[in-house]
């Protein structure tokens, strides 16, 4: 985490999206952020928007996302719009010099995100994607464990699920359905969490491979409702995903190492907000006659005072902080947005060419 | 359970693997069932076992596996010995009239099964595999959520994983890394557990296809290490397995339905002995802001009086005195070990065609 003390960074939202309500809270709890201003196509919206999540009355309501974006007292812009505008909106806010708060997918393939990563480098300004699941301090711990020589040993195999059950409404309606809005459907939603989780438990290191597997659903426009996939690397540690809208709420990791074993079973959305757990195994084995396991996996607790989104706007606003002192900004956050998309567009080009093995290239 | 009431059925074991001291004990606590010799290729090493095993001194010590066979006053045998020597021992022991208890993989392909089936069956002697875990009443627990079309809905999903770290003495000596005795390596070890549960939570029905996972590890002899498995049914359904003797032990089920989700972490060895949990989520879903699950998923526990393994014995034992009592031998467990083996056969045809996806044929 940055640490830099600061007068609170000034946020825009664009578009009124379900996922923005949750975002503006998070802008309010975070101590070095400030919701200035509202955006939508719409005058009305946008206001709506505001009044329905108790925005303060000095935030400004714009009805064009033109409006916040030439808004000289706005910092930075949070933006939850549908992936396939992304890049025409995130273009607009670099070349504007806000830096940018962007939900995931970051776009529809890795070429359109990297003309938004080169906007943005261009015009030195923050990029972070909305994954919030990592700044939650249970990952700092679990990360602990994987990285402990001594109980985890060395990485093997990563299994990543996440699935809801959406419904017919969702299944007929949502954008996350739809070719033309975010049209990588279950695998730009939940499987990008699966892919982010991989990529995180493998130290951001790319696999060589990656193969979808049998028995992917697509619906009648061609959007993945559900799929998996199969990861390789050149080591021989070994990866699977598997994402969907049609099954039950699931959100596992298994990370499994040569002498230690990882649980989660929300790593996504923590089953609780201010708390949340993680179970190990280290050195576990069969008792003599094989009755039992000795020692037994332990279970870890982690408590959080503030919730992952906020922790993750208080993270951006320290790094836009950090930019307004002369720093340069991190670097990180749009290299493994990119890696985690290169994934994505494996999977997908995997499906699209009946199942086979794609290789990755950086 | 068969309910007879019934003499005890005696038990003759035939050699003396590691696993036979589990079993030994299993048949003393199991209430209808009662040691009565054991069977080594010398006499020295089953008199050695049965010692150490504080066998009744009524138990017979047999130097040849022929003694124990020949044995008129025997009812039963539990044969754990190397994979590659279950035809030629299961079928003197069925033609001798002995019932069968037979350590997994039950053969080293379905055709060699299918000659062990045939003689249990031309002899009216009852087979069971050594399958322990599906004898918990976690299980019949388990069943119940899945079967629950309001609380679990359609199965839609199954992911297993069961591997241990064996170290370099096993890696080096075991029978389970010897071609010529348990060829079948891992997938036959530990992948027997985990596509016999993939099995149970689809009620036994086979799938259409098996395809091997990219990366598996076959050691200088060409015998399985580690691997895994896509499996895909035409309704839809799809599962993921993984078995390996390389990576911290570990021993996962999750199976998820339409509305509900099951975890468990130790199903085919619970961590105590006496009591064994799982973990359900029934309908849960984000609450509105998407910041935590409502409901939550629960735990339950089941206690057991006997251990698994000795559930298995009684109830092995009560279908053998059903028999001594006119009752036919019950099919069900020769079909599901046949079942279990015929997708053992099509994971490891898919590794030898370069992970090509094989049709299952019953």
């Amino acid at each position: 985490m940055a640490t830099s003390t600061q007068t609170p960074v000034r946020f825009g939202i664009i578009g009124c999206a379900d996922i923005a309500r949750k975002l503006c809270r998070a802008i309010d709890l975070a101590p070095n952020a400030v919701l200035s201003a509202v955006a939508s196509r719409s005058l009305e919206k946008a206001a709506s928007f505001a009044r329905a999540n108790n925005c303060s009355t000095e935030v400004k309501i714009y009805g064009s996302y033109e409006g916040v974006i030439e808004d000289p007292t706005i910092d930075a812009i949070y933006l939850p719009l549908p992936t396939s505008l992304h890049v025409k909106w995130a273009l607009k806010v670099a070349q504007s010099k806000k830096h940018l708060l962007m939900e995931k997918p970051v776009a529809m393939n890795v070429q359109k995100f990297d003309e938004i990563a080169k906007a943005c480098e261009e015009n030195g300004v923050q990029f972070m994607d909305g994954t919030m699941w990592v700044h939650h301090p249970r990952n700092a711990k679990m990360r602990e464990f994987l990285d402990d020589t001594e109980l985890f040993g060395q990485l093997k195999r990563i299994h990543t699920y996440f699935s809801f059950a959406s419904g017919d409404d969702f299944l007929k309606n949502d954008i996350r359905v739809k070719p033309d809005l975010d049209g990588l459907g279950s695998l730009g939603d939940t499987g990008w969490y699966c892919i982010r989780a991989i990529l995180w438990a493998a130290d951001y290191e790319l696999p060589k491979t990656v193969t979808a597997l049998p028995g992917p659903v697509l619906n009648e426009a061609g959007v993945i409702l559900s799929c998996g996939a199969s990861l390789h690397w050149e080591d021989g540690k070994v990866a699977t995903l598997h994402c969907s809208f049609l099954e039950s709420l699931t959100m596992d990791i298994t990370a499994t190492g040569t002498k230690g074993t990882l649980h989660v079973h929300d790593f996504v959305i923590p089953f609780q907000e201010n708390e949340a757990s993680f179970s190990t195994g280290a050195k576990c084995f069969f008792n003599d006659l094989v009755t039992g396991w000795t020692p037994l996996p332990s279970e870890h607790t982690v408590i959080t005072d503030l919730p992952q989104e906020v922790r993750m706007v208080r993270e951006f606003s320290c790094l836009v902080g950090d930019i307004k002192n002369g720093a340069k900004p991190e670097s990180k956050w749009p290299i493994i947005s990119r890696k985690t998309q290169i994934i994505l567009d494996a999977v997908k080009t995997s499906i699209e060419k009946d199942l086979t093995p794609v290789t990755v290239e950086w």
